[in-house]
Parts: structure tokens; C-alpha cells; sequence
């Protein structure tokens, strides 16, 4: 993207450099300390969910599950059967095609890329281990901690460019010739950071195309019920596409209450074909004897108490909207949606893609950081940390009060000007 | 061991063997379903629990650790601050040489196993998956998914003989010398099934004995604080021990409540050298972003609401003597313990190990399974499941109800002298 302030006269750059860089100062003395950086709910969420009772819905004597399962005891490696039939409700799988963990979603995804490694995946040609050379697919700007994970596990990270309706599809359709490449990335409803949605022609290319035998995607549904919108457009349902296009066994999908009831004691799903949970669960068998079921009997207690998930999520977005609201008529306000920088208005998800024009973002990061707004490091987005064209922001509105939320964008929008204006002036160091 | 029977003369083993089969076609006929094979705490142990207000112990308020962590957000990857404390202090470690996560030490074991595939634990000599043979020294018997978790995992089980006071520590020590050999399972305080307590000299000869760089041991204190005796021998805390002869990395102690609040919701630990805890958290931090905080929390509330761990165990160990003391005495009536059958006295733990006169397990097993009574497959304490002697069965006797519990052990005294007289007699098949 171009840096409109580069129209202005030498004159004009250096008298408003002058006014911004004062400004900046001034922020700089008031020794803020707000931090943007992370995806969490805020406190008022939190709240919320705790006002429904949450931690007090299982009465002492509340701990079976409808089969008579106690919930208190050993067992259902799966989870609980009337857990996997309501995720899988959701998703559009029988509940025979979901396990129910315990609070991490990533972990599940972490555990899966351990199998791929040490077993490979049904229909693959064997451990990941044995290969020279296994990479994964990237959609980028997109979830740091995908990335991290992969790259630790010693994959190696391929960007895929994202659009407006999902991935470059012809950039994927080219990269996934290549027989190294095992893994995909997606976050499809609402991607972190930009809240793109997935079309249905982009869902159905990717369930469609030619890959290598066990090629797989990582389909993290963080966000699927996580709407700011009325009338939400919906990315479609993976599995029962991809079983549809014969390749059933492409698509692991996750999904969690973390942004449902509480960020660090929800509850994580994975949904997959048939031979992928049986496999799952093959390997899943060694490493544990099951779930915490309470947690979930707790969660199925806690979506009755709400009226169910759509009006639980309902009232998460009444706290939600006011501050993504708020960022984007900020940003709008003070510089427009496609100039120095431009953006996709908020529909769900927990983020904000901000893209800059080239070469701003570290800078705009390093004075917010000089003024106490610390936002997620520029380039956090990109495989390897490395945004190619320095022009990626996320921002996270979530967690900090509206007042904070105010300050903290003001500074983003001075510091975003000042940026441009030293960049325009020839001193952006 | 001897089968006293065989002393009989043929006209007695024919006529009490006559008598002893009508017995068991009359147990055949009463369609009974008991199950003794696994180690599940009771209903009446979960109700005990429960009935301390276990699952309202956290008021709508009550979120908050000492450090004024919110745990219903994400964060604190080692765990509670409190919790790593409180163990810390059990295992006589600082809080610093602890991670506290979610519900199972199975699975912090099996993660650790992963990471030593992967890349090998810190002082080692990289991935074990590079090395063409990786050997686990397996104390038999032993917990039947220790070896089954490190066979899925593709490394060779090697048994090592149990004796009163732990290990065989000459074979250890002999077996250790080969290279191949990397890991070792232990269960020190009341072992599963035969409920030894390693001595003191057991515990200093695996701290000091030589071994391969990176040789690691599993040290897994699932019984730690479960006695059934008034004044308990303990295993010494093998961290200090392992720093002080030198080898503080050697081992990984695992701890969990699963038999002190919850078993499908306990909390599960595990506490190593700072080196090893740094190496951990090293990969934890890309598989999630912390464990159930609000679970760590409601049990430090249980803790204090039932005046502290000992005294909730002395609650449980209440409800279990009963069981062990039944079982020990109506073995004991019937068979004397050392004659046909012999086993350690019940001190503490979740089971008792009988040992039988040779080739009499899976006999035994199959006639009380004839009758309606499950017990743990015969071989099952034994890596690949394969008793040499076949004489091992393991006994789980805290499930069932005192009633359930004596009508269980009539049937396998029974079964015991049938095998026994049909072994006399040349006809067991």
C-alpha cells in the first residue's frame, strides 16, 4: 500500500512531522501501560459467563452423564457422548467423528502434528520423521501460534497469500504439487488476524484439489460461533464437503469453548473422517484414560443455563461490538479505511488485520511500545516472523476496557501518522 | 512358586477336585457381573469428595490466585503459582521445579517420551528417534500402561525382577551399561500391583549407578500420599537425592490427584531438575496456552475445606481399609499366604499383587471370568503382556462395594483351588 502523506509538499511534511512528533512525546510522558497484543476475553465477558453460575451449576450430586456415566470417575476417552453429539451437531458430523478433550485446542493440533511425525497419517506414506523435508502451507497475515507450533516441530513454513474470501487458491493449488508439502493452516471463520471468511468456492477448491497421499489441513474453527453481525456470512461445513468430494480424510477440524466460557478452562473438540478418529483415538488410547468429564457435564449445564450457544454467544457480542465499533470508526475517523492504512470492518473473531502501507509496521509498533500500548510484534503474523512487506498489524480490542480501548487507539492512530510522516520525510529510522 | 496340591495324593486331588469343580458350576449359574480389574476409586470415595462441597467450592467470585492471576484467563503455562508450591513442598522441591497441568500424568508422560523422540531430553545425545534401537527398563511386574505407552511409542521393554524393597538393582545396573538403554519406569511408594515401597538403598543406587547421557527415569508417584497403614514407610523424595549424587537430571517425578479429589478430574504434575523444567516448558509453550487454572484453584480450596491433604486421605484411606483388609484375610483363611498363592501385606496403593504357583494366572483369570468376575488380564503387569512364569495376577479391589467385594474373592479363592487341583491332577488346560 502507498504512503499518501509522500504527496505532501517538504513543507508541509516537516511542519506536521513537527506537530506529530510533540504529540507523541506528550504521550510518551504520560506513562501508559495498555496492552493489545493477545486474542483474550475481556473481564466483563468473564463476568458474564461467572454470572450464569458457571462454577456453581453442578450440584453435589449432578455428575452423571445421560448414559449413566460417572462423570467423576475414569474413562470416555472420547469425552462425553452427549458433548460429541452437540459439537458435532454444529459441525455437521455424527458424533462418532468428534472427540472431546480437555481445554486446549492447540494442544490437540500439537498432538496431531506429533502423530503425523511418528506414525503418519491414514493414507499418508508413513512418519513425517522419515522425510527430508515436510512442510506446511501458511495463509499469511495468520495465527502466530500455528506457525510457531509447526516450525518447532521442524516443519518448514510456506506463506500463502490471504484474500478478501480465504487463500490465494491458484498460489495453493501450485504449492500443494509440491510432494513435501503435508499440512495446512486455516482458520476459516473470521481468520486471525484479518476476520476473512472462507467462500464456499475456496472451501470447495481445497476439499477438491490434488495433493500427496495423507496431505492434511489443520481446519481451526476458533471462531465459527463468534459473530458481530446480525446476519453473519457462514464458511461452510468442511467434513461432509470433503467426504462429497472423495477426499474425506483431508480436514481435522477444531473447535473450543475458550471464547464461549472461559479462556483457560473451556473445552476443545476435533472432528475428522471416520478413519482419522479411529486413528486418533488409536494413539490417543497410550497417553491418557480420558477427558475431564465434569468440565464438560459443567459446559453441557452452563449452554442450558444460557438458553443455549447462540444466545450465550449473543451476549459475549453485546461486549464485543462496542470496542470493534469503536477501533474501526477511530482508525476511519482519523485516517480512512485505504489510505495509509486499511482494513476489513470487523464481522467476528477476536481481531483486527491492520495493513499499513510498506515498511510502517515495526515502526508504528516500536512508538506505540515508546508510548506504554504494547501491540502484537510486527510480523507476528507471518511465518518465521517475517513480514515481507513490513505492513501487517493485529490488533486485539478484546480484552482492555473502553477507555483504555480509546487511548490505546488514539495513540496507534498519532503513532500511525507519525510513522508515515517520518517515512515521508526520509528519517523513518 | 510351589503348587502345595501337588503333594496330594491322586485319590484326594480327584475327589477335591470333583467337589471343587461343582462349586464353580454352581458360581457359573449365579450370573454374576463383578469387576476387580482396574484401579478406580469407589463411589463412595468420589461421593466423600463431593460431599465436601468439591464442585461449589468456588464462588461466583472466586477467580483469583494468590498473585491476583484471573484464572478463567489464559495464561500461567507452568501452572498456579500456589499449586507448583504446594507440590513443590510435598516433593520437597522448589516451586520453580514444578508444572502443573491438566487432568493426567499419563499423558505428561507420554508428552515427555514424545519430546525425547523428537529431541531428546537436555544432557542426552539428540532425538531418540535418530537411534536405531531405544530400550525402556520395565520393574515387572508393573503398570501395564507405562509399557504400553512406551511400546506404542516404539521403544523395546526390557523386564527387570521386582523384589521387596524395589528393582533388582544388580540387573539395573547391569542392564543400564548398554547404551540402547535411555529410559526407566519406577513406581516407588506402593507399587502397582505388589505395593513395594522403594528403600532407601534402592533409590540411592538409581541416583548414583552409571548410565548413557540422557538416561532418564519415570519416576511415577501416583500413590504417594495413599496409605492404608498408620505409620508408612517412605521412598526418600528422589530430586534431592538425584542432585545430590550428581544426576540431577536423571528424573522425572509425576504426581496427580486423580486419587485424592476426582479421578476424570484431578490435576496431574510433574517436578524435575530446573534444567529439565526449562526444557519442558521449552515445548510446552508451543502446545498451549496454559492448563485448567479454575481446576487448580478448586483444588486448593478442596485442600483447605477438608483441613488439609492428609487428613482428606485419611478420609479415603477409611473407606479403603475395609476393601484390602477383606481381600488379604479371606486369601489368607483359604490358602495361607505363601502357600498355593502369596502377596505382599496391603500397606498402601491401589491394588495387591498375588503371586501364584507357576502357570496358574491365566487359568485362574478364565474360571473367575466363567463366573462372572473380571479380573486385570493375566500378564498384563508384564511387558508385551507375556508372564515368563505366568503366576501374576493383579488384584483392584477399591471399586466394588464391600458386598460385591467378598463375593468377588469367594469366587477367585475358589477358582485358585480348582486351577491349582486341575494343575495336580495334569488336566488344566
Amino acid at each position: 500500500m502507498y504512503n499518501p502523506y509522500a504527496e505532501l509538499s517538504p513543507a508541509d511534511i516537516e511542519q506536521r512531522l513537527a506537530a506529530a512528533e510533540a504529540c507523541m512525546n506528550d504521550w510518551q510522558k504520560q506513562g501508559l501501560n495498555l496492552d493489545l497484543t493477545r486474542g483474550k476475553p475481556s473481564t466483563e465477558q468473564l463476568d458474564m459467563v461467572s454470572g450464569l453460575g458457571f462454577d456453581q451449576l453442578l450440584s453435589s450430586t449432578d455428575h452423571y452423564a445421560a448414559d449413566g456415566t460417572d462423570c467423576r470417575n475414569y474413562g470416555a476417552l472420547a469425552g462425553l457422548a452427549e458433548m460429541r453429539a452437540l459439537f458435532g451437531g454444529l459441525l455437521e458430523v455424527p458424533a462418532a467423528q468428534v472427540i472431546v478433550h480437555n481445554n486446549s485446542s492447540l494442544k490437540l493440533m500439537y498432538d496431531l502434528v506429533v502423530q503425523c511425525l511418528l506414525t503418519g497419517p491414514p493414507g499418508g506414506s508413513g512418519p513425517w520423521s522419515r522425510l527430508d523435508r515436510v512442510a506446511a502451507l501458511c495463509p499469511a497475515p495468520g495465527y502466530d501460534r500455528h506457525f510457531a507450533l509447526a516450525a518447532s516441530l521442524g516443519l518448514e513454513l510456506l506463506p500463502v497469500r490471504m484474500r478478501e474470501d480465504g487463500p490465494d487458491m491458484d498460489q495453493v493449488e501450485e504449492l500443494v504439487r509440491d510432494p513435501a508439502v503435508k499440512l495446512m493452516f486455516a482458520v476459516p471463520q473470521y481468520s486471525n488476524p484479518d476476520g476473512v471468511v472462507y467462500s464456499g468456492t475456496v472451501c470447495r477448491r481445497l476439499a477438491e484439489m490434488e495433493a500427496s497421499p495423507g496431505f492434511c489441513v489443520i481446519w481451526d474453527n476458533a471462531y465459527r460461533f463468534h459473530h458481530l453481525v446480525d446476519e453473519p456470512e457462514l464458511c461452510p461445513a468442511i467434513l461432509p464437503l470433503a467426504a462429497e468430494a472423495g477426499n474425506p480424510d483431508r480436514f481435522f477440524e477444531f473447535i473450543s469453548t475458550s471464547k464461549i466460557s472461559y479462556a483457560g478452562s473451556g473445552i476443545a473438540a476435533v472432528a475428522a473422517s471416520p478413519r482419522n478418529v479411529e486413528w486418533l483415538l488409536g494413539s490417543l488410547f497410550y497417553q491418557t484414560i480420558g477427558p475431564d468429564k465434569m468440565n464438560q457435564l459443567r459446559h453441557l449445564r452452563l449452554l442450558e443455563a444460557a438458553g443455549g450457544l447462540e444466545a450465550l454467544m449473543e451476549r459475549h457480542a453485546e461486549l464485543l461490538r462496542p470496542k470493534f465499533r469503536l477501533a474501526s470508526d477511530m482508525l476511519s475517523a482519523r485516517h480512512g479505511n485505504g489510505a495509509v492504512v486499511s482494513w476489513l470492518e470487523p464481522r467476528g473473531g477476536y481481531f483486527i488485520g491492520l495493513h499499513l502501507a510498506r515498511g510502517l509496521a515495526r515502526a508504528v509498533v516500536a512508538e506505540c511500545a515508546r508510548c506504554g500500548v504494547k501491540l502484537t510484534a510486527a510480523g507476528a503474523a507471518w511465518p518465521y516472523g517475517h513480514d515481507p512487506e513490513d505492513s501487517c498489524l493485529r490488533l486485539a480490542p478484546t480484552c482492555p476496557t473502553l477507555t483504555e480501548l480509546e487511548t490505546a487507539m488514539k495513540v496507534l492512530c498519532d503513532a500511525i501518522e507519525v510513522c508515515a510522516l517520518r517515512q515521508a520525510a526520509g528519517v523513518l529510522s
